[in-house]
């Protein structure tokens, strides 16, 4: 038990760093340090932070810094394994009526994919299951938005981004655009599951508390069309047993989950593609976008 | 405003990471970590963090990181600034009775300072004007504590400690010990207010808050006894501009506020010692220990 006396002394703490920031000549960056302030005092208050924690999260921060480099961003993963990142999608991308939820980004878009007409392949140089996929844009009012631009990215069979693997190959990414009645169709890769870069202090971290590093199978999607808010997000797998153990990032939104029907092969494709006797899959992910000024 | 449907979306992503937690084998790490996570979730609603300012915080993160080496700890600089470190001083050093309260440990402090003899000065090879420090060490129930271990390091006149000088001089600080009836003395130097480092990141933030970079003048006391709390602390000097402004870590409490005397050149000195003419100050301060199990 905290005493009263106690008590004081840390409130007083807390209320002459927050009366420090009181100066800032940037209304909004003093509202978010003395925010900051307010939680971050809270929770060393809360648990009673002893020194060698302190010490301990210092020695984890430096660790983090040093891993960082141009091609590695342990912060972001940070953000990523505490919800951090979903967080801030979610508080930018209220809900609104039926618009389809956002999620998290992702370190592995890239802004010059290949543009494929509607019905094409987005595999390139990746390997993996074919899977169909297809479904409309429309408003939250239900009608059609004709052109707009849908960006698709997704790993290979492997649990590889083309651009994790060295060799500058493109594969597994494309930007195509809706038909002038808001449907969209296009072949992809069955999505699979893939680890967070876990060989660093996040790593660590996680397995020190037994969670998985691995991401639930998806498919991302970016669509952007005029006079409505860009949608960034994923579709999972239905079944997919990566969502049960839990998304290492926290991107799963049940209504983001979807039926990936197997077809068996020799099984007719929807655009007669000769698929040399594979199996593949499809699924149908209808997409709602809300206004852009909500 | 945020829709009840907004904040159960919000709400339910705390949920999830809090319960991804929940497998942790240590239950203290468990008990931290999904504490820091609702604070963390709680400040990013609070303050509706936009994406541009989620991406500023990284990209600040990772400067922090990348100026932290063997020497410079950014991340103890970004947790003074925030009173994150007083507060976790103030937490594990619970105002009790009339005990002595605590205050930051600093970076500068050596394990191996000379020791001298009641009496003896400090300054060794560091410059400033010489001031005499006396008090007694008791128990909170006023009995004198003798031989405690009293270890006192402070900057030189030019804002320095000896470590931050590059030619292994040792200089203002010293252990001494009370002698049988719990008093002490010695010879310091009248303490001057320096920056904290500030060209980097944190140093960045302050100017960009219109915050000093400066710690209000002090002397630092590091006192152990047998069965009693040991006391990490400074002392601080009744009106010295930069309480006023602000001692940029916040280690300034009322209580740890002394009175440094003046005293003109060619007034006797208590121990009979010739300062060569120099005026010199005097303060005192009574330590009072608290218990070890409190
Ligand atoms: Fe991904
Ligand atoms: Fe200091």
């Amino acid at each position: 038990m905290v005493s009263i006396e106690q008590s004081a002394v840390e409130q007083h703490i807390v209320e002459t760093v927050v009366a420090s920031f009181e100066g800032t000549p940037d209304p909004r960056l003093k509202q978010v340090l003395q925010s900051l302030t307010r939680h971050l005092h809270a929770f060393i208050r809360d648990v009673r932070l002893t020194e060698p924690e302190w010490n301990a999260a210092i020695e984890f921060l430096t660790q983090v810094g040093h891993i960082t480099d141009d091609k590695r961003q342990e912060f972001v993963l940070l953000s990523d394994v505490f919800g951090a990142s979903m967080q801030t999608i979610a508080v930018n991308n209220t809900a609104y009526k039926n618009a389809t939820e956002a999620t998290v980004f992702g370190p592995f878009f890239v802004d010059d994919a290949p543009e494929i007409p509607l019905g094409g392949d987005i595999a390139g140089n990746a390997e993996g299951q074919p899977c169909w996929v297809e479904g409309t844009v429309t408003d939250t009012d239900g009608n059609p938005v004709p052109h707009a631009r849908i960006d698709v990215w997704e790993c290979d069979e492997d649990g590889f981004y083309d651009v994790q693997h060295r060799d500058g190959r493109v594969g597994g990414r494309a930007r195509l655009h809706s038909d002038a009645n808001g449907e969209y169709r296009f072949w992809a890769l069955t999505p699979v599951p893939y680890p967070i870069p876990h060989d660093g202090p996040v790593g660590k971290l996680l397995q020190s508390v037994g969670r998985s590093p691995y991401r639930a199978s998806h498919l991302h999607f970016m669509v952007v069309a005029n006079g409505l808010r860009t949608l960034v997000t994923h579709i999972f797998v239905e079944g997919d047993k990566q969502i049960e153990i839990g998304d290492s990032v926290f991107g799963v939104k049940e209504s983001l989950i979807k039926k990936f029907e197997l077809q068996e092969a020799g099984t007719a494709t929807p655009d007669g593609r000769d698929l040399d006797g594979r199996s593949w899959t499809r699924t149908r992910f209808d997409i709602v976008l809300a206004p852009a000024d909500v």
